[in-house]
């Protein structure tokens, strides 16, 4: 059988955080290993009655074929959302795709070619490198940091390389929380104008902030080289497999023949109910509770993290989102880490997955949204017991 | 822009019938254009309630995120529905795909390298020249006629190229809506029983039979190397997306990396409204009301067939489906037929869509299960009209 794989997905391998996921399913294991928003926040009553109302008024084909594109009534709600952040995008620039990561696909069917170069943050989006890896893409990963995107490295790249796409997630980055300055995304901006690259824009957090001030999106320095990718997974609900793409028109062209090819069009059943829901509810107010509960979380979270943790290890700060990134000291590994937590009945990811080509990465990613504040607190005591012992052992 | 798309999407050119499928949603023209389940048969009160006990219940967590390869009690009845027809398939070997056009493009994702040959049916369904074109398949033709694939041709094909797949729709097919008989699909299976070929059977409109014996699957002759695909969307509703590969296990592993890279997984609450609705409601019921009416319709076109078409004008014969498959004479082309039809309000699919590397094609698709009766009546008058001066000006 082996010999008839195709070389694209022979050379990728099976997701390391898949293999602990599975692991951390165990209910007595607390998690921060996923990724998942907290169930308790579903608008479970509001998309009930969505679909209900839905069913009744029967004025909609909700059950039959539709376009390619996506239901034009939910675009134009997306399209008038960033209009208010004062982004020109009109529905017609909008697909609708099954949560981003089909964003991400279509992207890499459209531009990647075998060892085409993809600048890629690091650490950086495990799904993004999933994604563009079954296409072969050349990673050249640009450090981020507290700030941002390491600019000096990005300027030396982009010397060298002909990178077709940039991938980003600028705000609450998936690993490390942080978010680009505006001083920093000013600066890509410019390096970026004078090159033939496209800048992805993966924002699936952005609307999850706590504190400080929004930021600009690369769509106000460089319109014509951005595409923005948005996802309703974490403000509404994952399990409608809801995202969307904007992109220029040459670009949507091609991606409209992909996803026809891909799956014909996203399940319109949940675009009806998704935008009845927002017709009737103000999303703000809902994501308002999400930020509520989210920034306690956090707060529970760092104040943990000081009172059960070696000193030694660190982390960034975040001003949003759902992850705090840790540190061990410089040389230290994080590799068996997760293995001794499992013992201990507490789930991490090691840092290791969101590189490219690095190994005995002393980094690891902590979950806060999808745990109730005390269970963030045993989860942390039971933690802050095998980084003593994981430390001493290794230093 | 254009030298940063990927050669793959470059060469794939925008969808015929696409623009066709646009032209015909004027309320005005009759359709035999697309290939739409009848709006009218959709048990909306049934999935109403399916949805409203699903939220009521509230015992699966039906809007968080889960697992790629779907949800197992949905798989499970699959699963059972293959084990009351003599096909010993489990769960684990199904993995749920968004349509049944999805599991084309995993196939091609796990499968095919540039140039790769992939053998298919001509004519041919669209969607799978689409999906695998996308994947810069090598497409190697093999005739079908009244009773299935040209043997003679397959062998041929056989000896000189080294296929990894051959793609059917063994029942009813799309186009030309034939079946293989058995015979056929014996001495196919014999054919491919000693070369390293995996032969894919697309299945979408095998339930729905109006008259003749069941066919054996090709699971039955050739296990190891046939994977099967499944789809809700002719029998249930098509807005769902849902539908299903069964492979084998080194296969299935493969599709699973592909499917979590291209979307994570499919639309879960769909999923699980899907399930309680097979759970609770007879499904064979529901295909029974499916095909009394849609064997009604092909009766009404195969009459005004007769009634309003020249002589010289044939159709393959069918027992079921959605489609009936016509011929003008021998040497005339259907290329221009199309607009004569629209300008008299009536919309077909020319055949040459269908058909790998060929022009000049004289066959044509009708569809007869969107359409009721009377307006079928209607759509085939109008079109023997555009038929009768057609051929006089083409001869």
């Amino acid at each position: 059988m082996n010999e008839l794989f195709s070389n694209r997905i022979s050379q990728v391998s099976p997701s390391f955080i898949r293999e602990i996921l599975k692991v951390a399913s165990d209910p007595a294991i607390i998690s921060f290993a996923g990724g998942l928003p907290s169930h308790d926040l579903f608008p479970v009553a509001a998309l009930k009655k969505a679909t209900i109302d839905l069913f009744n008024d029967n004025k909609e084909d909700i059950l039959q074929y539709t376009n390619t594109e996506g239901y034009l009534p939910l675009r134009e709600i997306i399209a008038a959302t960033y209009k208010k952040k004062g982004l020109d995008i009109n529905a017609d620039e909008i697909l609708i795709t099954n949560g981003s990561q089909q964003g991400l696909d279509l992207l890499g069917k459209v531009f990647i070619n075998e060892n085409d170069s993809v600048l890629i943050e690091e650490p950086g989006y495990l799904g993004a490198i999933q994604a563009f890896e079954i296409y072969a893409a050349h990673f050249i990963p640009i450090p981020v940091g507290q700030d941002g995107m390491d600019i000096d490295v990005l300027k030396i790249q982009l010397k060298t390389a002909h990178a077709k796409l940039i991938y980003t997630v600028p705000n609450f980055q998936n690993p490390s929380g942080i978010s680009y300055s505006n001083e920093n995304r000013k600066a890509i901006a410019e390096t970026l104008s004078s090159v033939n690259t496209l800048i992805i824009e993966d924002n699936p957090y952005g609307d999850i902030r706590f504190s400080g001030e929004e930021k600009k999106s690369f769509m106000h320095y460089l319109p014509k080289q951005t595409i923005l990718l948005g996802s309703f997974s974490k403000t509404v609900v994952p399990s409608f497999r809801l995202g969307w793409i904007v992109a220029p028109k040459a670009v949507m062209q091609k991606l409209v023949i992909a996803k026809q090819a891909a799956d014909l069009h996203t399940n319109h059943f949940c675009q009806c109910i998704l935008h009845r829901f927002l017709q009737d509810n103000d999303l703000q107010t809902h994501i308002n509770k999400i930020i509520s509960v989210y920034s306690h979380n956090k707060a529970r979270m760092e104040k943990a993290f000081v009172k059960y943790f070696p000193k030694e290890v660190t982390h960034l700060k975040t001003q949003g989102g759902m992850f705090l990134w840790a540190s061990l000291p410089k040389g230290m590994s994080t590799k068996g880490l997760s293995d001794e937590a499992i013992k201990e009945k507490v789930a991490i990811v090691p840092g290791e997955p969101f590189y490219i080509n690095k190994h005995e990465i002393n980094t690891f990613r902590l979950n806060f949204s999808n745990s109730h504040p005390d269970v963030i607190e045993e989860g942390m005591r039971r933690l802050g017991k095998v980084l003593y012992k994981y430390i001493e052992n290794n230093e």
